[in-house]
């Protein structure tokens, strides 16, 4: 398996990580007197973790090991990192911001606002859930194992529950979706589609099939059709045959 | 948490493990010879080691833990399961037997068999989903460290998805189901919140309040209420009254 394969055919694709992005987590631990090669270290020291977390498991791969890959001495990645939990909490907090990031900009240029914004935030999170899918796998044992990555992730999940929320009702504001079920029940579903389909295409043997992968959007579109006006309906499938 | 939470108030609580239940990949290793005590001894076993995997997580969970919580030595449970592999292995399959248990029993005794069938179907996997959460957290790890566990898992994954399509098409037939958007879509949304709910709550702290539990039900009739037809719409609501 290969993290070149993640794209999903988004036309946003999600930005590399960039220091004004970053959240508390990261900068209050980073400082402010780094340098900007020492910044380039760490962000290479945490590309390579995170392909290795994704093709091992965490639990498999140690810092000598990230560091062997790096072509680093283990002394000089414990310079940038006291150890393996702090890049996984670095990478948590990329994966936060970069999820940030979408929501944040609002769909100011989008030409079907509500809709399109919703669909690319969709397309943008597969990426995310993809290219850090050992969160994913692994959410459980890894929160349970470290308290601060807990409070880190539940915070996030609000804050991103409660955007998704905000987008829906817009979306109704818009007259695009008229809800026949609770907008939170939908909420939750449409989340559980997204947040699980790469983990679900793991255990079913079936993550390397790329038409299994764009499927992904098809299974949430099951859920969303019957709530969307026909304008809407219309809107998405013209915004289908563009992709295609 | 303790797994004595786990009934749903479903009024079909999953049956205790039985011998007859069992399928191949457990039937074939314990062979025709074992005593009645020897067979409880087992059950008692895996019903322990469950318990502990669900509570720590089977990394944390040894051998002698399991014999130590048993109150019996470590070469008693060697006399029964060689390793912790087989233990896994062995809880698989029972959970295997219980899924199966429901949908080949049919629905001939429901005075509406196929919404009560099916529904009654999402309450008895929640059960088990619940019963054997370790699975539903450490899938992808347990799945590719064993390939005999794996190429069980995705045989019974093929199977239990089939049913659920008959379910579905059953549905149809009995006109209580519209589909607007493909079947297997539909289908492959509501495994998703089926699936996932149980660790979805863990992720985000929630796993002992009861009426997020229970909100399960609700997100997958937030999936299936556009599809279904007056009549069987009406039929879910009685059944949520009789319920309550």
């Amino acid at each position: 398996m290969n993290s070149n394969s993640a794209s999903l055919g988004s036309q946003n694709p999600a930005p590399e990580h960039s220091e004004s992005s970053l959240p508390a987590l990261h900068a209050a631990r980073s400082g402010n007197r780094r340098s900007t090669r020492s910044e380039a270290t760490r962000t290479h020291i945490l590309n390579t973790a995170r392909n290795l977390f994704n093709e091992y498991g965490t639990a498999a791969v140690s810092t000598n090991r990230i560091a062997a890959e790096l072509g680093m001495s283990p002394g000089n990645l414990y310079y940038h990192y006291a150890g393996k939990r702090d890049i996984i909490r670095d990478l948590l907090a990329e994966m936060i911001a970069q999820y940030a990031q979408h929501w944040e900009q609002g769909g100011a240029g989008d030409q079907v606002p509500g809709l399109d914004h919703l669909r690319q935030g969709m397309l943008h999170g597969s990426e995310l859930a993809w290219r850090y899918r050992f969160f994913g796998r692994e959410l459980v044992a890894l929160l349970r194992a470290d308290a601060e990555l807990a409070t880190a992730y539940r915070q996030a999940y609000q804050h991103r529950m409660a955007q998704w929320s905000a987008a829906a009702e817009q979306l109704v504001q818009l007259g695009l979706l008229q809800p026949q079920s609770p907008l939170p029940d939908l909420t939750a579903a449409v989340w559980l589609v997204t947040e699980n389909w790469f983990t679900f295409l793991e255990i079913t043997g079936e993550a390397d099939r790329p038409d299994k992968v764009s499927r992904q959007l098809e299974v949430v579109y099951a859920v969303l059709e019957p709530h969307l006006t026909p304008a809407a309906r219309q809107l998405w499938k013209d915004r289908d045959r563009d992709e295609a």
